[in-house]
């Protein structure tokens, strides 16, 4: 068996959440898997207009700056780029599609000029519950 | 390929994996699935007689009352009601089912009478392996 | 249907994440079902020697020791063992596989000799999307 298709819902705007997306989402393009996300809720953000590099750990106030900070420095030197890069790099493969979950967008009172261009599509529950029955797999990140 | 059959452990009693919950179980009614919602550890919260209503975002403390009662006041200006209504609702569809967790309940010492009508049984992992089998897709909202 | 191969992301550290993974884990066991589990991000915590025993709920700084030994006395009273006991057991039975994220070791600065000696291999996410594409489910605890 192999996966052609995955899914993700991202429902958190954590720097690990954001991470686990996009290290999975990468490689799964070097196997030639179409991956799909869907984000929603606190995830939104991440589509934002430079909300993904503002992106920070789920920790305690006090830590979160200083580790964010510390993984970061530590993930360039291991060769990581910018998230906000990383998301471009992924959508130009034309294996990863960025989708903005439309009721949050109402929610939360954002218009498509908030958003990253990358972002293909604003869409309901209803087509990414299609975009889920065609994946082999549909991963909750939240 | 078409989803026939959701299943959904829901782990987390937070507003925004409960909505996630009720939005996507009700998505999947008029599209004619089937939902099974599996509630355990905190999850089981959003099942005891008045919980689901008392669901906060997750947030630092000082925050999280003023933000939820705002997104709650936003979300019934666009049409959504009390997630107890709207749970109400799903099950009365005939296609959405509440599962509690056995441990949990043994766990945290509650009784059938703790829970809201609407719940279907009090099961175990096992059952909810079976479900779980039996569903085309397996979402973790914890 | 049947489920036959189950794959878990155990990307967080918390005592209910840890739990609800030994216990479907440990449910599957005795319905033979196999089961992988990636521990990534803050989940590898748990694979550190001496880790699973000291996972706490995730909970406010204050209520957090309390609770977590609470529980804890509640489940040993209800038949459960030591979280490294459980793991341990589970390893034993052939059907239960740890795996260690190799990214996460690199960025945490860890050894093979840092984990227990329960952990199968340490591999990237290109070897778990292998292991997930034979999984009927993949479940993500984060």
């Amino acid at each position: 068996m192999w996966v052609e298709r995955l899914a993700f819902i991202v429902g958190s705007d954590s720097f690990e959440k954001l991470m686990m997306s996009i290290i999975l989402a990468r490689t799964g393009t070097a196997m030639d898997v179409e991956t799909h996300l869907f984000f929603t809720f606190w995830g939104l953000n991440l589509l934002r207009k430079g909300g993904a590099d503002k992106a920070k750990l789920s920790m305690p106030p006090l830590l979160r700056n200083l580790a964010t900070w510390m993984i970061k420095r530590k993930m360039m030197k291991t060769g990581f780029k910018k998230p906000s890069e990383m998301l471009k790099e992924l959508v130009e493969t034309g294996k990863v599609h960025l989708h903005a979950c439309s009721t949050t967008m109402e929610l939360f009172g954002l218009t498509r000029d908030d958003l990253i261009p990358e972002v293909e599509d604003i869409v309901g529950a209803a087509t990414f519950l299609d975009i889920a029955a065609d994946a082999d797999k549909v991963l909750v990140l939240a």
